[in-house]
């Protein structure tokens, strides 16, 4: 098989839509900015989805569901969300296709809504509809929702994962009697994401908060984690927000204290999306393909069989049974890939492409010989085994592709982060991509000049270092502490 | 706590909506039809979906996701289709909302979509049109693939779970070189629904094929499962239909054979949705609440301490600790409800309108003789237990309630189901509910006569019986075998 990918370093923004095309992840579909999921793209998004959901679950969250529409004037009840939310969405307008006297499907203008829906692009404002109803007393408090649900945000420039007008999500909505708990909600959350990030996606994360231009729209304080791609642009990975009383205000959702006086409720909300997907295959994957982080692999090893018949086969096929069956029994997923219509170097390419971690070989010789070819997918490099033993040595293996993955990645970034303190070095630094450390005097006067010269955003407030006073890397003013800017996705 | 339900036998129909609602399974929501599915109702609905999927891809299944939005001139491609589906439904026209001069949000007219979308009512047409795109050759076929999703459907009388304007589903979407294959595709599936309603749902089900009337629109053959409910009307709980080469057709899905011709691809599609939950709830459940069965309940055993004070309550769940831990190894989900908000009788009440399969009481006294009070949710049976060896009982008891449960289901299908020869028996087993097994003479004409007469549609023409000729209910003509009518949800 050919090579099938543009390189990196040709046309990395080509590369990476070959790459989620080839390698059977997602397409365009017939409908403008909505992707078609493939089954293999889905796989790993299912891998993150039970990951999360067990996460969840085990800081006490539960699941449920609320209306795909949302009323339109819900937007208007809350004025900052309003303005970040309602305005590029899909608006249903109408409940009714008829055929004209033609025979033609049109739409049917007796069947117009009284108020027209919108498409959720985001549920606060249904939920906290909602919450109303479900809280009355402290006794009812915390509420601790999430939802895994489909949103829409009409996008007019859409990529694959990255931004689609229809994509999938979940969003974690809860409510809580003190403001201090809404906090420790939001930042735990963050910190769900940023575990799940390194720990299984293999990706690094820089952890903290967002400047009032890029916060939620409604917010009062955002958190995330930022990631950094091999183009040395950055990607906001996942979000939690604390939402101060703004939407318990906005739909009138009070409760009776213990001292029976009645107070409104504090909320949080935070999610991750199918964007995920898109962080984990820019942070990881090269010209090949694929490079898939053994934790969120859907399939973990694959078997390829070298045979010249169908004896050959049989033999080397009740081999590979007896080494299935010791690796599902560590929990590993294998799959044996054992079609006659494809030769050997095929099959290599292709699995390679789809970033299995693992793929082992075996043929006549390793039959007779007791051994199996092993290579692994992010270094590329392969060794002969003994068979005896071989599931033991291949959980471990997947352990160290594990912990390499995430090392090459967490110094990749390393390598891409500067301190700079004169403007000269952070226009050059900001062209050529990377996390750029700098003083940024606080107000979003400098931050919009910044991005209208450079393009640089500021991805994340640092909270949890020790802050070094400066001067602002445009005015000169003071500065608290150093920021980290950088273009973005 | 008071009786907190209308009995059944007072107002049927109330009573399944007071229950839903104060069971916290669901509720409506601002949006006309749509409904809120609250964490207890979503967690069965999750059990549910945990099953099923395991038993798609147990079956070679893979899950993918498709968009949201179909353009409306996709339905109009198969004829019968858009006769049944682009009707009732939601049409979004627009993509932007503004801000008139007052301040005020409005749809901005020149936001206008050139062709409408329309929101998902099922996905045939976005899938067949994406097919075509994943099928040349015989090597690409089968296509065995899955979507859980959210659909809308125009409603103008709903009712929570039974029939909402948007609800979750999932859809099977399956394309076959051969006309055999996809049958036995079709057939397969509406058997593994007819498994999981019986084995884990505890749902007795009649298996067969719609009558043409009753067809999926767009499908050659309809293959159903349909329950009776409590009241005596029956509820078509899941469908598969062989949908031929329609949307093939439809949609220039065509395929090179072994044999190097281009033929058309051989199509299936199958799905169950959130009324499953409704078919659960008015299969079992009595006038104190919900009946789960132990295979489906999110909660499958929970503890009520009965204590006086704290140190009571820390010498029981020193002992709770154990018997959770034991049960918890054997894989029963179990809840410890050690609140002191409540008194034992208000949570007894609670967790007997919540349905959990198996209560356990311990208190003081049971803490000296080594006893735990059980107490079955099937029969609100009790009796007082010796702790030793308590969770081989619990997980005994649990198969027992599942057997239990499926069988008195059974047994009030089996006390309503009639044979009737003549047109005065038929109409009055109709009105009084129940599966009414009689002639008819194949006709959709006279299907709709008794259908305007009685309200009672043909649910079901049973396959795998031996056939018994006869002469039609209504007509006199001759008939080839009984169907099963039925009044129906």
């Amino acid at each position: 098989m050919a090579k099938q990918l543009t390189s990196r370093k040709e046309n990395y923004s080509q590369w990476y839509n070959d790459l989620v095309v080839k390698a059977d992840l997602a397409e365009n579909s017939a409908v403008r900015g909505s992707m078609v999921i493939k089954p293999y793209g889905y796989a790993i998004w299912e891998r993150m989805q039970s990951v999360l959901d067990g996460m969840f679950k085990e800081t006490g969250h539960q699941n449920a569901y609320f209306p795909l529409f949302i009323p339109k004037s819900f937007f208007s009840k809350e004025a900052s969300h309003v303005e970040g939310f309602a305005k590029e969405c899909a608006v249903v307008t109408h409940y009714r296709l008829k055929n004209d006297e033609n025979g033609k499907i049109i739409v049917d203008e007796d069947a117009k809504l009284e108020e027209e829906l919108i498409v959720r692009p985001t549920s606060e404002t249904i939920i906290w509809d909602t919450y109303r109803k479900w809280i009355q007393s402290y006794r009812d408090l915390p509420v601790l929702v999430n939802q895994w649900a489909n949103v829409v945000r009409w996008e007019m420039r859409t990529r694959l994962f990255l931004r689609t007008a229809e994509f999938l999500w979940q969003e974690g909505h809860t409510a809580h009697a003190t403001k201090a708990e809404a906090i420790e909600e939001a930042e735990k959350m963050v910190g769900v994401y940023a575990t799940f990030a390194e720990e299984y996606m293999a990706v690094p994360v820089l952890q903290g908060i967002k400047s009032p231009n890029e916060r939620f729209a409604g917010a009062v304080e955002t958190y995330c984690i930022e990631a950094l791609m091999q183009d040395g642009k950055a990607l906001q990975a996942g979000t939690s927000h604390f939402l101060g009383q703004n939407f318990a205000k906005a739909f009138d959702v009070q409760y009776v204290s213990k001292e029976n006086k009645q107070e409104y409720v504090w909320a949080t909300s935070w999610g991750v999306s199918t964007r995920l997907i898109g962080a984990l295959i820019m942070s990881h994957s090269d010209d090949n393909g694929l490079v898939l982080p053994p934790k969120i692999a859907p399939i973990q090893v694959v078997i390829v069989p070298i045979f010249k018949n169908s004896e050959q086969l049989d033999a080397i096929s009740s081999e590979v049974v007896k080494i299935i069956e010791q690796l599902k029994s560590k929990g590993i997923t294998v799959k044996f890939d054992d079609r006659d219509t494809h030769k050997p170097g095929f099959k290599f390419a292709e699995w390679e492409l789809k970033g299995v971690p693992v793929r082992l070989a075996i043929g006549p010789r390793d039959l007779e010989n007791k051994t199996v070819e092993v290579a692994r997918r992010d270094t590329l490099e392969k060794e002969t085994l003994q068979l005896i033993g071989i599931a033991d040595k291949i959980e471990h293996l997947l352990e160290q592709i594990q912990i390499n993955i995430f090392q090459k990645a967490l110094s990749y970034r390393e390598d891409h982060t500067y301190s700079v303190d004169n403007w000269e070095e952070f226009t050059k630094r900001i062209e050529e991509g990377g996390f750029v450390r700098a003083h940024w005097d606080g107000t979003s006067e400098t931050e919009q000049i910044i991005k209208g010269k450079t393009k640089a955003t500021i991805r994340v407030i640092p909270v949890d270092e020790i802050k070094e006073e400066g001067k602002c890397i445009l005015t000169g003013n003071h500065s608290k502490q150093r920021v980290v800017f950088a273009k973005a996705y």
